[in-house]
């Protein structure tokens, strides 16, 4: 008799707004990452790639780099390939300010991009799209978008960026000028047909949302800044972000090349699972799904022993027997993307697999690295004056547009 | 033998990018304005609604209002009843920069908006839309629109508008900041069905162009301008415009109400006649259909006496005793926009229906009016320094948002 062939009864999906695993026989599934390469057309990120990384920039790479979280790109050999030759490029990323709080999941990509800026010493735009958010969540004012925009900036700001080389701005306050001329070039060049195959729109939608891929666009047209760039130059960036903003920067690209502008590289993250698991995202709007950057450690502790989804067994008996399982473990996945040192790691892994260690030490281990983590981030928020917020956001601050010579920040 | 039912080879079209009378019989027919209103749903302008603006204003009407130039409105009597009333309202209206040079058909919503101004003592906000002429025209470079955009405020400001009342922009200058607010609210509030169905686009137009009536519809509401109103004001405007332009106008005022904002009031006219005739409007991209607010003297006669329909007969003899027509005769129409006097007006008609004027005469008067008033025109011109220019474009200049006491302005 042949094996029963599994009945899908959702498939997975993918997108900006929404990110589910498929359901399989009536059981959720993970996030199937090869399936998004494949489905993207996205390249993996190999060992080779993350070795000429490490040797052309002689820095030992992010553990979200050298773990797996940055998983895919489109053409980063290209801007390693500028960096080599001392060529200039810039990063890009950004947020879509939907409310006030930031969660562990959307340092993600922040966090990585500050240590891009830190070894690469170049300039960096940080997109807030307070507009999009308006656009797609009808119950939104248009004022509490613009007022998270600024909240979200000072959350970012904490992260470390270096004043001198960031721009940190809102759509609604940016778009317009030089920004506005590229998102009137992108707009002209795109048409509904591509803008609602790539994102799934209807012709029930809100003309705002099918035009706003032009607004996501336009920051990786370096002319969009010319407090950085002249009307000349022609440099392209170098953009981290998860793969649910690869549809925005696959049409970008295709773009770029229609209006012979220097296509921007991507650097692409898996999701930052919920405390339930891997098979959704963290999310702000289910508050038990989250570490929020603004709990306290009695809050961090009680969502990790309460909610963080466990690879142990159902009794210390079975689990001294046979185990935990690192894979599925969420606290011990948080720890990969937190935990800077390898062999500690491993020892974890190792003793949680063998069964030594109980999911409740594992737990407490993370609640202790994740509290630390918060603590420290809280203490450089309370730093980020409004004065900083200003002057991080200040449209006419002039930007040096220079790279550092290769290596000259390790 | 009933009569022939007549065989429509064309249905007429008027939409903003296009203007044809029908075709019956393969005979092109003049503009069916009666079916425009119908098709609208516009109102027609009434004798009593002619009479109470003049019984209010104090004024003589403009000829192009008296003589039915502008024919058709949507709520124009709000407008009349706020200046009643002695409440704020505004004038706005636009222009879409294709070309450098301005013909007297373009000059007709300006002339009148001059007029309106002159007589109601309000703030008026010209539109320069040069993205939207980037975006429909493929062939052409966003900075050639933005460059028509400034060459034609030189010829609107000749039309004589007071500085110290008139806010003139470039889209792609001012888009941004209060006004990109607006467009968020408008384009979150207009789906691509509506714009599709409004204006015909397909799904292979770019997303330009669907979301561009969001750029055109905000100007309609005051909060747009923040140097002449504050962000709690909701005052209604009057736009003057062809009523080509309705469409964007109507789904303006269908958003307008449901984001609680004044509607705007419509004063609409007939499209101004091409050299040829009244079926089609005239249009700066065939150079034979239209007299050049830059044309010379000479050139102004040679097109008249080459191009201009004649109402006249064939021969002298038939003439003579048949008389010309008026009604299709364009020399005439034009003298009816632009001859002040009415008893002038009417002797010539009577002479020349009569057959006592021939049509070489009719056309040396409508040359010397023609001249006369390109001639005033190219002189006002001269004043229009580019710092004047600058002046009328700053967006950061105080208007002063008041109306004028009713009747203190004649």
């Amino acid at each position: 008799m042949p094996a029963a062939v599994p009945t899908v009864n959702q498939e997975q999906v993918v997108d900006p707004w929404d990110v589910k695993g498929a359901v399989v026989d009536g059981i959720q599934q993970d996030i199937d990452y090869n399936k998004l390469i494949e489905q993207f057309g996205t390249k993996h990120i190999t060992p080779e790639l993350l070795e000429r990384f490490e040797s052309l920039t002689q820095r030992k790479l992010h553990p979200l780099l050298r773990r797996g979280m940055f998983f895919s790109h489109r053409e980063l050999d290209q801007i390693l390939d500028r960096y080599e030759q001392g060529k200039p490029f810039y990063l890009y990323t950004g947020r879509g300010p939907s409310t006030g709080s930031m969660h562990l999941g959307h340092m993600v990509p922040f966090i990585v991009t500050q240590w891009l800026q830190e070894v690469f010493d170049v300039p960096l735009v940080i997109q807030l799209t307070d507009d999009e958010k308006f656009l797609f969540k009808p119950d939104l004012k248009l004022e509490d978008c613009h007022k998270f925009a600024f909240e979200n900036a000072r959350d970012i700001i904490a992260c470390g960026f270096k004043l001198e080389k960031t721009f940190i701005f809102s759509d609604v306050d940016y778009v317009g000028g030089a920004f506005y001329r590229n998102v009137l070039q992108i707009s002209r060049a795109i048409t509904y047909n591509q803008s609602k195959a790539t994102f799934g729109f209807t012709d029930t939608d809100n003309i705002g949302k099918s035009h706003f891929v032009a607004v996501q666009a336009a920051p990786a047209m370096c002319t969009s800044f010319p407090q950085i760039y002249s009307a000349k130059d022609n440099v392209p960036c170098l953009i981290p972000c998860a793969i649910d903003q690869d549809p925005y920067f696959r049409l970008t690209r295709d773009v770029s090349t229609r209006l012979k502008r220097a296509k921007p590289s991507l650097l692409l993250s898996k999701f930052f699972p919920a405390l339930q698991g891997p098979n959704s995202k963290m999310s702000s709007s289910v508050d038990s799904s989250a570490i929020f950057m603004s709990d306290t450690p009695k809050q961090v502790k009680n969502k990790i022993n309460k909610y963080a989804f466990s690879g142990g067994q159902a009794t210390i008996e079975e689990h001294r027997k046979v185990g935990g399982r690192c894979k599925v473990d969420v606290s011990y996945q948080y720890l990969t993307f937190f935990e800077e040192s390898d062999e500690k790691l491993e020892k974890i892994a190792a003793e949680y697999e063998s069964g030594q260690m109980l999911t409740g030490e594992l737990k407490s281990i993370c609640i202790e690295t994740l509290q630390n983590m918060v603590n420290a981030f809280q203490e450089r928020k309370k730093t980020v004056t409004d004065d900083l917020v200003r002057q991080f956001m200040d449209p006419n601050r002039k930007i040096d547009p220079s790279v550092a010579p290769r290596g000259s920040t390790t």
